[in-house]
């Protein structure tokens, strides 16, 4: 095992203290107080335990949470009816649906429902297209999280050359347009691209993001690469039990990479840390501060 | 010279020609007139040379053309009730605003005011995301232009290794986008790049996009690739006159590449068919018709 591993929860730990200080910083500065509603429609065991989690953190950084939970049988109006109340209250600063959503309820109408100054998930068309476009934007949560993770290796990333395997509009694009942001040169690769392994080789900078187990090997890593591991797979073990394990070879690749995360404990880590760092720049976006330290 | 020309004229006075039988079919089939509007403010003469000839070609497919020329001093709320007027007439399919806009008027507030269905730029932030959510959208017409010019070479792109050198919004990144979506290997490039020469010598495709005369060499060239030389720079010659040439150096990379767009003649004839393209397509979606055939 050569290569430094990026300890996500360490990482995750002190971007949530940064959170924690600005949030003080605004509270006593400009009587602010930048808050998230959460709204979970149904009962999904996992997205009970996801959407309690954002709550705590929430909490613990200084800032108010508000949770909405909805009959899995809402109606569309409803549902709408509750984010246009959100969007209009001025205590909230962010707001959060909680995807998957029940079937019979259009995914696409409710996200783009939400004030665009109020998407801290980065998913509506408006903000989407501001990060395509290179201008300040609310950008998705994972992606923002691996790039804070790349930078805690790498001062800058200027001029260094990254491959994102994988093209989904939640990790794979909107990362690279954060890459652009930071002037890395990107290569996207995804299922059609030809001849991965020599592709993936070349780059100093890798994102795996495609959902498949330990897809990326030893040999597709130049030696001393950053790798960042978005995948969450859960796998059989021998002893018929299950384990996580990401897009990456693990073991193996450690051996050859320079940094790399582990799952669990890498990049799952960032994401409702990034949910924060959102609220908080969307708070102070709202009310017309300037944007915070973090 | 073994390089293959690509000849933008030809290849756009075809796409002139399938667009005018498709605006033929709808207007038969279903009474369906596809319009174009284009808001041309002041009297910069570049622009009223562009805004001429999109006119003359609108009018040519059987299109309705819609001009509107505002003086340069018009007030912003003026321009924007004249937008408003155009979103809500059932004539105008497309909006097209001139730019650059005089001083003292905000492009951004400008195009974010016309209707996304009727934004046939491609330059509003919802197109921009949607396309960069690889959702279907009205895309930039340069863009556009590159990947039809493209694929009069390479029936399809997919797995095909691109590198597009410039990272605009108006050109380098909704391109990215549109390669994505024909499944092409993608890498961006720009200013901060390393060892660009190597990076496009790895490429199936070039799309230079930089605006800097002749700097794409022969050296930097695959052979047998194809490049689409989006530049038009306008340079001294020996003789106290001026010439235009784009971002490649042309006469040595047609000795290499195995297809190339000249300058002009190349992506430039393309811009203003796929205006109509888009004004046609805008058009059946608005009116809930099927996608066309172009």
């Amino acid at each position: 095992m050569t290569a430094r591993i990026i300890d996500g929860k360490v990482i995750a730990a002190d971007l949530r203290a940064q959170v924690a200080r600005e949030v003080e910083r605004v509270k006593r500065d400009h009587g602010l107080t930048p808050g998230l509603a959460v709204v979970l429609v149904g009962n999904d065991p996992a997205s009970e335990v996801y959407v309690r989690s954002k709550h705590t953190q929430t909490q613990a950084a200084g800032m108010a949470s508000f949770e909405h939970k909805l009959p899995a049988d809402v109606s569309q109006d409803e549902l709408l009816a509750l984010i246009g109340k959100l969007n209009r209250d001025p205590a909230v600063h962010g707001i959060l649906v909680q995807l998957p959503l029940p079937k019979g309820l259009e995914t696409e109408v409710v996200i783009n429902a939400i004030d665009p100054a109020k998407d801290v998930d980065g998913l509506h068309p408006h903000n989407a297209g501001r990060l395509a476009g290179g201008q300040p934007a609310l950008a998705p949560c994972t992606p923002l999280g691996c790039i804070i993770l790349s930078k805690t290796v790498h001062g800058s990333l200027e001029g260094m050359n990254a491959i994102v395997i994988g093209r989904s509009n939640l990790v794979g694009r909107p990362l690279v347009q954060l890459l652009l942001n930071e002037n890395a040169t990107v290569t996207i690769a995804h299922s059609r691209s030809r001849d991965l392994p020599a592709l993936t080789a070349r780059a100093d900078l890798v994102y795996a993001a495609v959902g498949r187990p330990e897809m990326v090997k030893r040999d597709w890593i130049k030696p001393g690469a950053t790798v960042i591991d978005v995948g969450i797979n859960r796998i059989p073990t021998a002893e018929g039990k299950t384990k996580l394990v990401g897009d990456v070879a693990y073991a193996e690749v450690a051996e050859v990479a320079g940094a790399i995360t582990p799952v669990p404990g890498g990049v799952g880590q960032m994401t409702v840390a990034c949910l924060l760092v959102n609220t908080l720049r969307a708070a102070c976006a709202i009310a017309g501060l300037p944007k915070p330290a973090v």
